[in-house]
This record gives C-alpha cells, sequence and structure tokens, in this order.
C-alpha cells in the first residue's frame, strides 16, 4: 500500500492505494477521523454484485453502520433525479451531521454521492472509494461533485473533498476492456501536460499495465494522483493552474456533448481531444510534429480513438464548445502544451477551434 | 451607510447597512470586486413589483447584464423542483463562471437563489440584497443557502458565502406588521445569547423601530449583523461556537414542521421556542425566573407569540424534534442560556424537552 496526504490545509486528507484494501475501508475510514455509527454507501448495479458486501462487511467491523443505496450504472444516473432519490433514502436512514457517505464506484457514483454528501445537511463527509481507472487516477480526487443538466455536463455541482480516497488497483480486474482503456486517457493527460519522463515510462510499461499486472497498476495510479493532488493544492477553486487538468477535456466534452452522451466513453472522447488539443498545440504554442505523433502512438497504444468523429463540426458541437464551464465571457480558455510535459492557457474563439480542426 | 467586513479570510467580504442603498448596488458590486457582465436577479412576486426595476437599472449603469428571475413567493419556493427551475434559467441565460446571482428579497429569496449560486458551474460569486428584517439581521450573512425536503426544513443545502451584503432599511418599510415583527425574534435572540446590553437598549428603542424609524432600525440592522459575523467568523462550519445562533430554533423547527409549514412564520416559531428554551434554561442552566420574564415581556413588547401551541405534544412534534440538524447521534445539542447575555450547549434528549414542556 502506498499513502500520502493531499494538503489542504486544515482539509487535508489521506490517499491509499494498493492491493486488497477494500477489507480495510472501515479500519482506514476510522483512522481518518470520521465517526462510526450511521453511514451511506452507494453504488451502482455494476459494482454492487462485486464489492457491495465486502465493503459493507469492512464497515460493520469497524463498527459502522451502513445504509445501502444501490443506483442504475450509466451516466443516465447523474440527474437532479437520482440526487433527490439519495436525499429520499438518505432522510429515511435518519443520516445526520456526524454520518458520512461512502461513494464505491466509477466516476459517476464518485460524482453523484459526492454531490449528495455536498448538499445533505449543508455537507457530509465523503470517503471515495473508486473501482474504475478513470476514478482512481483522476475523479475521485480535488472535490469536483455534480450531475449533468440536459444542456450540458456537470453543469450542477458543488466543490466537496472527500476525507479519505481508498483505491483499490485489484478492481480494476473486473473493469471491460473498454471502460479500462479509457482511463488511460487521464493517465496519459498527466505525462503530457506536467511529466515528460512519464511518456518515457508509459512508451515501456504501457503493455504490462494493460495486461492488469498489480504493480504497475499501482504505481501508474499513485503517480497519477500524486500529479492530481500536486494542481489541486495549488489552486483547488480551478481559478489558475488546475485548468491545465482539462487538457483535451473542451473539445472532449463538446464531442460527448454533441454525439449524445453515452456513444463515446468520456476517456475516448478525451483522447480525440487530446489529439485536438495537439494539433492546436502545433500551430498556437509551437509544439512541434514529432512530440504530437508521438503522443498519437502512446493513445493508439492504449486503443484509444484519436481521430474526430465524421460530421463532428455540426451547430451542436459549437453550441457544446460555447456551453463548457471553461468559458469566460466569449473566449474559451484552452489548454496548450508547448512541449511535452508542460501546459499553458490560451484563450481561442469558437470559430477559431472549429476552422483549425477543419483544416486539412 | 454603516460598512463593515465579514473577516473570512481570502473570503472576506462587505456589508453595507443604510438607506438609498438599492440604487448603489451595482457600484457596491463592483466595489467588492464582482465582474460586469451576464448576471442572475432573483426575486419574488411580493418584492419584485416593488424594487425589481430599481435593482435592474441600478447594476445595467454599473454594466452589469441582469436576467431577471422572478419566483412565486413563500416558503413553498423553498423546493428542489424551484431550484431546477432557476438551473434552467440560467443555463438559458448563459451564465458563466464569472457570472455572479443576485439575491433580492427575503430568506426564501435568499435561501434559494444562494443554493443554485452554490450549486451552478460548482459555485458562483452571491450578493445578498435582503429586503426583511429576518434578511436583514440574520439570515444573509453567514452563508447557510438550501432548500426544503418534504421530511423537514433545510435538509439539503450547502454553505455559500455572499461576496457582498446590502441591506437598505428603506425596504423594511413596506413589509406586513406580521413579517416585520418576526424578524424581531431574532434581533431579541441576541440580545439573549450575547449582548446584555442590547436587551437593555431594546427594552427603550423598541417603540421607535417599531415605528420604522430609519435610524434605529440602521442601528438594530447594524449591531444584528456584526454579531452573527462575530460568531461566523469564528466558527464558520458550526462546529462550536456557532451553535448558539440556534437558540430558540431547535423547538421552533419542530413547532413549524408539526404545525404545517406556514402557519407560524419563522419568527413566531422562534420566539416560542426561545420561551421554550428559558424554561429549560430555568431548569437545566439555572437561568433566574426574572431574566425569563425579561425576555417574555420583551417578545410580547414585539407582539410574539410566546406560549406552545394547544396540542403541540403530538408524535409529528416529536419526531420533527428529532430529525433537527442540530441532533447527534440520540442527543439533540440544546442551546440554554445561564443568563441574559450568555448561551451554553447542553444535550438533552426529546423526551426531557417534551416532559418539561409537558410540565405545569
Amino acid at each position: 500500500m502506498q499513502t500520502f496526504r493531499v494538503e489542504l490545509g486544515a482539509r487535508a486528507y489521506p490517499v491509499h492505494v494498493g492491493v486488497h484494501l477494500l477489507d480495510e475501508v472501515g479500519k482506514l475510514a476510522l483512522e481518518a477521523g470520521l465517526h462510526g455509527g450511521r453511514v451511506a454507501l452507494v453504488t451502482d448495479a455494476n459494482v454492487g454484485p462485486l464489492y457491495f458486501e465486502r465493503v459493507a462487511d469492512a464497515l460493520s467491523t469497524a463498527k459502522f453502520d451502513p445504509i445501502r443505496i444501490q443506483i442504475a450504472s450509466g451516466e443516465g444516473s447523474k440527474s437532479l433525479a437520482m440526487v433527490e432519490q439519495l436525499y429520499d433514502r438518505m432522510v429515511e436512514g435518519r443520516l445526520d451531521r456526524n454520518s458520512a457517505v461512502f461513494a464505491l464506484g466509477g466516476g459517476v457514483v464518485g460524482d453523484l454521492a459526492g454531490f449528495a454528501a455536498a448538499t445533505f445537511l449543508r455537507g457530509l463527509a465523503l470517503v471515495q472509494i473508486p473501482t474504475t481507472l478513470t476514478g482512481q487516477v483522476d475523479s475521485a480526487l480535488g472535490g469536483k461533485t455534480g450531475v449533468n443538466h440536459r444542456q450540458g455536463k456537470n453543469l450542477i455541482g458543488a466543490f466537496h473533498e472527500p476525507r479519505l480516497i481508498v483505491a483499490d488497483v485489484e478492481t480494476l480486474t473486473t473493469l471491460g476492456e473498454r471502460e479500462f482503456r479509457e482511463g488511460l486517457a487521464e493517465v496519459i493527460k498527466y505525462g503530457a501536460i506536467m511529466d515528460a519522463t512519464m511518456i518515457d515510462d508509459l512508451e515501456r510499461d504501457l503493455p504490462a499495465i494493460m495486461a492488469r499486472e498489480p504493480r504497475p497498476m499501482e504505481e501508474i495510479v499513485e503517480r497519477s494522483l500524486r500529479h492530481k493532488a500536486t494542481v489541486v493544492e495549488r489552486d483547488e477553486a480551478e481559478s489558475g493552474l488546475r485548468k491545465i487538468l482539462n487538457f483535451g477535456h473542451t473539445v472532449g466534452h463538446a464531442i460527448e456533448a454533441s454525439s449524445g452522451f453515452g456513444h463515446y466513453l468520456h476517456g475516448e472522447a478525451v483522447a480525440i481531444g487530446m489529439m485536438a488539443a495537439a494539433r492546436l498545440s502545433q500551430t498556437y504554442a509551437g509544439l512541434r510534429a514529432v512530440d504530437a505523433e508521438r503522443l498519437r502512438a502512446l493513445l493508439k497504444m492504449a486503443a484509444l480513438p484519436v481521430e474526430m468523429p465524421s460530421q463532428w463540426a455540426s451547430e451542436n458541437f459549437a453550441s457544446a464548445l460555447n456551453l463548457d464551464k471553461k468559458r469566460s465571457g466569449s473566449n474559451i480558455e484552452f489548454i496548450l502544451i508547448d512541449r511535452i510535459g508542460h501546459a499553458l492557457t490560451y484563450k481561442l474563439d469558437s470559430e477559431q477551434i472549429i476552422a483549425e480542426l477543419s483544416a486539412d
């Protein structure tokens, strides 16, 4: 097990990455200062049958009394209607201010249960137990919680840091191929924006990671989370530095929104978005063609898509681009890289982005 | 105009109390560091006809571009369904992360628009422009936002401090008698829990305040808000000291919930709750009968109710008491006073409370 702390002053919290950790959740939660007693354990229909009992047992052993809430799997559950159902269950279960919410699952469970925790009784303690690669390397850390509005992803949400993250990499062995690979997009992102050596290492280690060998998985999850922690520690509210984490996400979100949520997995859309950002980086930030090519090769090694979808240049795409939260006035704050391992913010408008991506 | 700052480190913000301030809202917002441009101005059907245009003009003059959102008046609007309508309007109006939400109205507008601001795009800047006495002396300051769940008040909510409070006491002259008087309950509360001199002064000044003379109103609003700021500065998250502000509220909330929301105004229920707390204070904290009597006389001078409603001791009352957010495990953290001007926390269970209030 590897452990480090996310240093956020009075709200600092521990992160544990390793194997067999699901059975330690209760003990780790007590060590992190949580109160025993009534808590909510939220998961989805994919993860529930695999791990619900194990985590519930681990909690009971440590004197927690979990109420179990299982939601439908998939992005469709990230809705205000589903949050309302969680509130109902939390009221029924008589959670009080000392109660905690444990989010056991992927990004959807983490975002949804996190938002419910952020907004029930003006904020309950939250424990993230991510079971997907995307959750473990990205979404569990940093406090972003929320649900979708029909006009756009994550338009409704709040910042609410967890009190503890437990990433058991064994859970990654039960992921489907496509779901596992999408998480690699976020891993590659950290290399692209802040760690050139990580790109070298991934070029060497990706086969072992893709074979789901525990040790390389543990290493890459821990390294990714530490990078994210470094960024979040310096700029929790995303007023500056943290924006670099959006590399690939502005175009990625617009692809997701305009092709109908669910057509691409988030990480797949981000992979395409990173290549779009690399192209814009060549034009506006002097990224060398050979470095864009390295990124492309690595994404392809991870079996991720790298080309814009056919007929992407729709009105829906443009309007999704403009609705993105990273918008400030009429300009879009776009993240570019001038070399591998170094990101910068650049203001572009949607016409510039679309023109560049449309050019031969 | 009297101005002070709520000192919350990086989130410190100014509070202005005075007359003719509605016309200054735009200028004061720029001074407080808000960006011009698209903002939401939220009010209700009572306040809209009186002040919407004036505030919209004041905003436009200062280069804000307000979208106007008018909701139905009353506690019924503090619902998740209404928050959803606000989100829709905010999406339509293309608010972005630099946008602000201006809440013009009483506690319902402040809580509802505040919660929408807290949870849209993970948090927009909020300006509170309270137009009721309760809003001006209490709810606008301290960051509590939220809506009701059918099982209890404010079960859904978030802490979200405003970036600015503008309290124009002239708006208090258009309040109905009953609505004005309910605000006096919160004023008297500050005296009871932390400022014995304020009780002396109220015994002298209440007639002038009730005649709505601008100068005494300005003084009492500013004094009340300063007291609240002092408490919130020391304990924003209500982990300790801030709980004293709940004096009268535990029983008050249970009265509201069990008699059907809307039967009593909040301040009326709090007035009754303060006398219930005074009675418990005599038993458990040694409050002198003569001091309980002084409080009763002052509340009656303010034409507020002081007796428990007939047939209050219902199952609904007990269950509302137990659902209250101030509950911690099976005990209720109850605020008592051992003398006028000094509060303390005492753990009581609902049986003790009901038995004491039932005794002759």
